[in-house]
């Protein structure tokens, strides 16, 4: 039976729920995950659910004594009432989860969007630990940002800040999931960049490119095409490189922050885009903002969820 | 003889220096202002001390028992140090002008960069009242922006945040005024949109602008060309809405403020600007950062920075 304290930290992505239990220090103590064959509010509350017993009872075995809950989402949520605003690979619109979730557990749940969850547990136990300003850049299949800003999570007047895969880099342009044109993650995002790849080719791009039929190339498999001298695969990540590095710049430029932590399934399975990207930072941001710029890789991999939620909730602590 | 509690805000651009007295609710109770004849930070300290000895003398005629004084400068700085990083306008860098002027004054005084002051008076008394996150953006002769997060004015871990002018707009593109290329200023600032103006009638393009031999046209001028049908006029006010419009709704999905306020006299001497400015924000920035958004004008004018840097350095106070 574990004796050292902790807090409960779920997240609750559109392939998986998860719950662990999180350590004084951010190590994670034990784990369960789910798949979710069902992604109606009510079976995620199920899923999250069964987790948060299982590492409960893991933990301790007494189910009725335990700590805290915070739970990371992939979506754009109203951290003071709870309500999920929209969460796409959830198929979720206006959903009360924080009272679902809450009344279900029988105790409060902190939510928090995933990658603000994620810059909050690099800040408290990884990459971004011991700076007060500090900037989360995420690409895998979307793409998104975390802003701590002054020791504190910044999460904006509407819940909403970090929308970074949204902003507009060719407006008017390429239809993003998010049903606007334009967006960054319509170009860089690592499904999107893919799909591009895919639709070069069904209209005659040469490419050396392979994979299967009704799927997407992944970043690995063009980073690797690219390697062996593929054009397309090469101009798709170049072009990648150059929009995330100059709005990542630019942000840079504006927010000041002491640490850039990149992250994410695109930029840790193409090391080309990643160095290009932070070449472009560099070579874009303003000297000033530059000079107290560290860059570096995010440290909590897939946990940083969990890690920031439980963070986020309350600091791990005895039970009583 | 004034008894209403008060505080002294300084200001230091290009042209003038000039020092106020701020009452409580960030009325300028009197104000002084000085022609700049020499920019050293000595003739500077000494055109501040005569402003503020004569804003004194005018609240209560004992120069002895005074209040707390601010200071917003046209530049990069370290609050933390009062040290100016560098300042174009003055030909400045790296001057430790915190440590001269307060030496002279026998007082401790607070530096600011102007447009965080701005944006910090906005806050206390101007548009931005009762607003947690506000961000203001300023085009002028140049382009810049203060950001007020979390009800705490944001200066980043160097203090050079909000230098929304240097975001790279066009990456290795036009030469700016700061050395580096491709900035935001160097196509939309008041200078430089004057500037290319008269670049491009000098290559023969052809335009109704009017201006002296040997300076550039005005946004004002520019504006009213535009009205009368003059195209070369129109493109660069378009392309400057384009440019400024993108810049800050991407900021506005990033930072997700509840109001955005618009100043500088380009903004204000060119109305078309202004609009195709806000127009292009409603139309590019995520729609859930638009939900909570107000977009306003600067309510404070050219006293933004001695109420914002008044304020900084303390709230008005009575004396002692």
């Amino acid at each position: 039976m574990h004796r050292e304290p902790f807090s409960i930290g779920l997240d609750l992505g559109g392939t998986n729920a998860r719950a662990a239990a999180i350590g004084a220090h951010g190590r994670v103590l034990c784990s369960k995950k789910e798949v979710l064959l069902d992604r109606s509010p009510e079976a995620c509350v199920e899923a999250l659910t069964r987790c948060t017993n299982d590492v409960l009872l893991q933990m301790h075995g007494t189910p009725e004594r335990w700590p805290t809950v915070g739970l990371a989402l992939a979506g754009q949520l109203d951290r003071n009432t709870g309500r999920v605003l929209v969460a796409p690979n959830l198929g979720w619109r206006d959903v009360d989860f924080g009272d679902l979730l809450s009344e279900r557990l029988s105790r409060p749940v902190t939510l928090a969007n995933d990658l603000a969850a994620a810059a909050w547990g690099e800040a408290q136990v990884g990459a971004a630990r011991g700076h007060a300003n500090a900037v989360l850049v995420f690409v895998g299949s979307g793409i998104g940002s975390g802003l701590v800003l002054a020791d504190r999570l910044y999460e904006g007047s509407g819940g909403v800040s970090g929308e970074f895969g949204h902003i507009k880099v060719r407006p008017g342009g390429r239809l993003c999931g998010c049903g606007e044109r334009g967006c960054l993650e319509a170009y860089a995002g690592g499904h999107n960049l893919g799909a591009r790849a895919a639709e070069a080719m069904r209209e005659g791009r040469a490419s050396s490119l392979e994979f299967p039929e009704g799927l997407v190339p992944t970043a690995s498999m063009i980073e690797r095409a690219a390697r062996d001298g593929d054009g397309l695969s090469q101009e798709l990540l170049e072009e990648a490189a150059a929009l995330v590095g100059n709005a990542t710049a630019n942000l840079m430029t504006v927010l000041n922050p002491s640490v850039l932590i990149l992250g994410g399934g695109v930029l840790s399975g193409s090391p080309t885009l990643r160095l290009r990207v932070e070449e472009n930072v560099r070579a874009q941001a303003s000297r000033a903002a530059l000079r107290t710029l560290a860059i570096v890789d995010a440290a909590l991999g897939d946990d940083a969820g969990v890690v920031g939620a439980a963070f986020l909730a309350a600091p791990p602590r005895s039970l009583p």
